[in-house]
């Protein structure tokens, strides 16, 4: 797969990652219509799609066939989205813009916004359930996909790391606890990503622990990533405020290392990505791209 | 079983139901405790503990064993105590007491309630699918419960009731639109907990749809109940203020129906369950009571 290939191949999950997220969360025109405008609204907002794209890769790259992933991997992106929602707000980070247009707590208000991020995130459980129960050979294996899906996005996941940095504002962070906190905070999701593609999609053991590793890596590369686009990204390209972490007295990656050591420990990660699935033919090419991807993006 | 039994079985059931919960989220001493005490603080703040412990007896009331039910229904008392925290919230009900201390915002701040809650409604998730891979023959059945709890916490819900209740302040509204809102609000989790407990426990089709008619009854009532004790209530007994509701111009049952109109129609509401659940054995006692209960109850 050449880099044109692999741009098609994003282009088209993409779509079909959108229109099964626009059919799954349509708009209702009943009494609670706003809070669908308000979850569609940041679910539909564009974004690169990179947590469900790595699941169904990862289920690709096993050999496995993407149909029964599709539900658990657009699962994901509603988790995600609650989590910018709320991220997003006043209390937390208090971002006016995101992806280019006014955040969802400045388009509907702060009430509107916590409950439709809520309702993501709910919604995301009864995905993963409803599918599960339209495959009653693998009810187990999708009880174990929920159970991993809820540990990454809980308290020793996403929710923890997102507690830990806005603990963290204004103060000194040691090295070894910012990696923790991104490990959790946007690692966590990325590998459960791809555990839950290659687990559906049939891996060996050997297989998916190599992709989670694979994983693992990915997720604090793109995480450096994020911090380095803070401090040299385009505001334009970004669609929200750049060098907000600095003004913050956010701890990240380039004021604890440096730009240039970031630079050499996101290139790292990247490696390390690539070493850990270099075992698995051409299936894995997309996931191969992606780790590149993450290294040269710009936004 | 007598008034005295009942009580004796109300308290049991709380002591264990609370034993479990306190061993669910245990108090972790790494850099997520804060959030840990947040979810703690509310998580066993006391509460009446209605939906587990319905959840539980509806279990007993169809002949099954509590065993692999508590777990679910411990999940919903999660899914319960993050709705307060999220209800309290200066952007919706703005709340500074609850349960006779500070709101979970007012004692942790905004941002960690925030996270608390999200916290909270992401391991009941966890709990569910955990106790589902426990009862590997069972896992259909778990799928199918958390897509009934997921869809009764969710838009068309729990949070599309909350919803309805944040826009409906300062308005007319029509009593069959009040009756709505609190059938999403509070009715889909009580009728929820009775179907998970039923179903899980083994009850027959009918026996479940009973015992879901029963639920809808009851979660009105309790509404209607709850509107009341705005009301009239003793401050002291509820830990909350009274007369919130009127100060804020909320439709309530008492501002659409009058006093003495929603209490007959609270009498009829727990009529009408006693009466869905008549075809029941002694089993289906402590159903019987609960519904008594939330019509005498003070607080």
């Amino acid at each position: 797969m050449n880099k044109e290939a692999f741009f098609s191949y994003l282009e088209e999950r993409k779509s079909l990652i959108e229109k099964t997220l626009e059919a799954t969360i349509p708009l209702a025109s009943n009494e609670r219509r706003s809070v669908y405008e308000a979850m569609r609204y940041s679910l539909l907002a564009g974004g690169k799609r990179i947590r469900p794209i790595l699941c169904l890769a990862s289920a690709e790259a096993v050999g496995g066939e993407i149909t029964s992933v599709l539900p658990v991997a657009c699962a994901i992106e509603c988790i995600h989205t609650y989590s910018l929602i709320h991220d997003d707000l006043p209390a937390m980070d208090n971002d006016d813009f995101r992806r280019g247009r006014p955040t969802c707590h400045r388009a509907f208000g702060e009430g509107l916004a916590i409950l439709a991020g809520d309702a993501l995130l709910t919604e995301a459980f009864a995905m993963i359930a409803q599918a599960g129960l339209a495959h009653p050979n693998k009810a187990h294996m999708f009880l174990r996909v929920t159970k991993a899906i809820a540990q990454a996005a809980g308290v020793e996941g996403m929710v923890g790391g997102q507690v830990m940095d806005i603990e963290s504002e204004g103060k000194g962070l040691l090295f070894s606890t910012l990696e923790e906190m991104h490990r959790l905070k946007t690692g966590a999701m990325i590998r459960v990503s791809v555990f839950s593609g290659a687990y559906l999609g049939g891996g060996t053991e050997g297989e998916i622990s190599a992709l989670e590793e694979y994983g693992g890596h990915l997720g604090l590369a793109f995480q450096i990533a994020d911090d380095i686009l803070n401090v040299i990204g385009d505001k334009n390209l970004m669609g929200k405020t750049t060098g907000s972490d600095a003004s913050r007295g956010k701890p990240t990656f380039p004021s604890l290392l440096g730009l240039e050591e970031s630079k050499r420990k996101l290139e790292e990660e990247v490696l390390k990505s690539l070493e850990a699935i270099s075992g698995f033919d051409e299936k894995a090419d997309p996931l191969r791209h992606l780790a590149t991807y993450v290294m040269e993006r710009e936004h």
